[in-house]
C-alpha cells in the first residue's frame, strides 16, 4: 500500500455552512494518493489540471498517474506562464479560453485542480468560480506559501492595475491536498517566504510557531507539524467569517497592508510575498507602537521573529513614503477613504483597528526605519 | 408625498439563507424614491451607477436626483456601449478600469447600481460580483425582460465565444426596484421580447400567464399584475435551488437551450433574447412532443401563446440543425456530453430532463419546421 510513502499525514477540517465545508490534507507523498483522495470529492470523471509549465513538468506526471489509477479519465492539463506579473485580467482570458477550447466540453461538474503555488491557486481558483458561474476545484500547493495560506480559504483572484487580488471572488475548494515532498525541490528562497505568513501565525494567534531556530524543509516533522498549525489557525478563523465580514478574518491580513503595497511600488518583480509581508510585519509593529497599541518588547519579537528566519525587515529605501501610503488607501480593508490596520495587542493577540491616522502611519514607518534600518533596495532585484 | 406618483406598488421577496434575502419592488414611479429605499441596504454613502449612455440619458438624472434626495453623496456614473455584444471580458476590464480611476476610491462598502436592461444588468452584476471579491449591488431594470427575468436572483455573466453567459458568477442583489414608468420610452419589439419570459412562466408555472390577448404597455393595472406574478415564480425558484443544483432552477431554462444556439449562431445581432426564447420554447415544445413528454394540445398552446404576444416561432432557414446541435452541446445544463432538455409535461408544470437523444431533436426540430413554417431569416436584421 501507501503507507510507506505517506508516511507523515494528518487532516484540518474547514468548516462551512452549506456542505460547503472541506478537508486540507498534509503529508508526505500525498501526490502518489491523490486520485483515490479526489475520488471523494469528484462529481464526474473529468479533470483539468491548471498549472505553470515549470510545476508540471515537475509534479505534473505523477498527478496525472494518480488521478488515473484513482479512477479518473486522463486529466487535461492546461498551463500558464510562471509569477504574479501574470496574474492578470489578460491571463483569465487565456485561460477561458483554452478551456473553452478542451477536446473535452468542460461542463458544471468537471473539476479544476490547482496545482502549484500562490499565483496558480488565485488564479486557478478564479478561473473555476467564473467558468460557467462556478466549478469545483481542488487545491494541491506546491509551495510553503501556498499550503499555510493561499490554498486554503477560498480567496481568488487576479491583480489589476495598482491593486493586489483588486479582481477577484470568494470560491471554497472541495479539498486540499499538500504534500510535503513537493518542497523539496522548491527554491530555498521560495521557502522562507513561505515562513513569513507562518510568523504572522505566530504574531496573530499562536506564538509557538514563533521557532526559535531557523526553519529548514530537511526537518519534516517540525515542517508537518508547523503547516498543521498554520492551517488551523486559518481554517478556524475562515470558518468563523468567511467573507471577511466581521473584521476576523481581517487579523490574517496582519503586514499585508504595507506588504502589498511594497510588492505594488516595486511591481511584484522584488520581493517574494513572504518578503513583503515580513517587511510589512515590521512596518505594522512600529505603527502599531506609534499608535501605542503594541507594546515595544511585542513590536521587538515581531521583527526578532523574521530576522530569524532570514526575512527581511528594512523598508527599500527607493520607495517613498508617499507612494506607500498612495497605495495603502487602495487597500480592499479601507472604509470611507481611511486605512484600516491589523495591529499586534500582544503575541498571539491582533486587532483590526480603525483611527490610525496619517501621522500614526508616519511616525511607525519612521520608527521602522530607525531600529531596522532601510534597505538599500537590491534585494533579488535580479531574480526573476 | 410621492403617493402621487407611486399610484401603483408591490413586493414580492426572494428568500435566501444567511440574511441575503432582498425584496424585488415593483411600481409606477418608483425611481423618485428609490433614493428612501436605497437607504435600507446602502451601507455607505459611496454609490456608483452602472448603465448604457442611452439609458443615462433618459433615466440617470431622475435615479441621481433621487439618490442625492435619498441622503446619498452625488453618485458616480459609469457607462457602457448598448448591446450583447459588448457583453464581453474586454468590456469587463474596461470597467473595471473605470471604477479604478474614479476620483473617489471604490471601496468594499460602495454600492453598484445597475440601471438598465438585461445586457447592463449581467454586467454590472458581475463586475460588482469580482471587483474587491464583491460589491452590494442593486438592479433598475428599465426593460420587461430584465424586470421579469434577467435582474432577479442573481445570475451575472458575459458572453464568451459561442458561450451566452459563459463566464460569470451567482451574486445576488440587494434590492431591484422595477419602475414601470421606464417600460414606456422602451422600443416596441423590447416589450414583446420581454413578454417571451411571461409566456415561460405560463408553460413552466402559472397558465394565467398565458394572456388571450396581445399585451400593451398602457395596461397599467395588468402590467403590474403580470411583472408581480412572473417575480413571484422566480423568486420561489430561486429560493429553492439558488444555484441550480437539484434541477430546479433549471426550469427557468425553458426555451433557452435553443434559444441560446440561435443567438449564439446569429451573433447576437439578429433576435432580441426573448425572441429567440420564443422560437425556442416552440422548438422545446416540439421537442417534448418528438420524446414523447409533452402532449399535443400542450405543443399547440405553447406555440400559440407566444403568436398571441407576436412573438416568433419558426427558426430561422439559414442556420443549419448541426450548427444548434453543435452549439446545444455547449450548454450549462450539460452532462457527460448529453444536453439536458427542460420540457414542459403539461401547460404548468415543466422538468429537466435527460436521456433526449439526438434522433428526438432532430425530430423535434422538424416538426417545429412543419407546424410552425421556416422564417426566411431577415427578421429584424437591421436592428441593431
Amino acid at each position: 500500500m501507501t503507507s510507506a510513502v505517506a508516511r507523515i499525514a494528518t487532516t484540518v477540517s474547514v468548516a462551512l455552512s452549506g456542505e460547503r465545508g472541506y478537508e486540507i490534507q498534509i503529508g508526505s507523498g500525498l501526490l502518489s494518493t491523490a486520485g483515490e483522495r479526489l475520488q471523494r470529492v469528484a462529481r464526474s470523471g473529468h479533470v483539468v489540471i491548471l498549472t505553470q509549465p515549470k510545476i508540471a513538468a515537475l509534479w505534473g506526471g505523477a498527478l496525472r498517474d494518480s488521478l488515473c489509477a484513482g479512477g479518473f479519465d486522463a486529466p487535461d492539463l492546461v498551463t500558464f506562464p510562471a509569477g504574479e506579473r501574470f496574474k492578470t485580467v489578460a491571463t483569465m482570458a487565456r485561460l477561458y479560453d483554452k478551456l473553452y477550447n478542451l477536446p473535452r466540453t468542460v461542463e458544471r461538474r468537471t473539476l479544476i485542480v490547482a496545482l502549484g503555488g500562490g499565483v496558480v491557486g488565485d488564479v486557478a481558483g478564479f478561473v473555476a468560480a467564473s467558468y460557467l458561474r462556478g466549478l469545483d476545484y481542488v487545491q494541491v500547493p506546491t509551495t510553503l506559501l501556498a499550503m499555510v495560506d493561499s490554498s486554503v480559504g477560498g480567496k481568488t483572484g487576479v491583480d489589476f492595475r495598482d491593486g493586489k487580488n483588486l479582481i477577484g471572488a470568494f470560491h471554497q475548494p472541495r479539498a486540499v491536498i499538500a504534500d510535503l515532498e513537493t518542497l523539496k525541490t522548491l527554491p530555498s528562497r521560495e521557502f522562507r517566504s513561505g515562513l513569513g505568513e507562518v510568523v504572522k501565525y505566530g504574531v496573530i494567534r499562536d506564538p509557538s510557531l514563533l521557532a526559535p531556530n531557523r526553519l529548514e524543509v530537511s526537518q519534516s516533522e517540525a515542517l508537518a507539524e508547523m503547516v498543521r498549525c498554520s492551517c488551523e489557525i486559518k481554517a478556524e478563523v475562515v470558518s468563523a467569517d468567511e467573507r471577511e465580514e466581521s473584521g476576523l478574518r481581517a487579523i490574517l491580513n496582519y503586514g499585508h497592508t504595507v506588504g502589498h503595497a511594497l510588492e505594488s511600488a516595486t511591481r511584484y518583480r522584488r520581493y517574494k510575498h513572504g518578503e513583503a509581508v515580513a517587511i510589512g510585519m515590521a512596518a505594522a509593529a512600529c505603527i502599531g507602537e506609534a499608535a501605542g497599541v503594541t507594546p515595544v518588547p511585542v513590536r521587538e519579537a515581531v521583527i526578532a521573529a523574521c530576522r530569524v528566519q532570514a526575512l527581511p525587515v528594512k523598508r527599500p529605501s527607493d520607495v517613498p513614503v508617499e507612494d506607500l501610503i498612495a497605495l495603502m488607501a487602495r487597500d480592499k480593508k479601507a472604509e470611507g477613504g481611511v486605512v484600516r490596520f491589523v495591529l499586534a495587542r500582544s503575541l498571539g493577540k491582533a486587532e483590526l483597528m480603525g483611527g490610525i491616522t496619517e501621522t500614526m502611519l508616519r511616525a511607525g514607518l519612521a520608527l521602522q526605519d530607525e531600529v531596522c534600518g532601510r534597505e538599500d533596495g537590491n534585494i533579488g532585484e535580479a531574480v526573476r
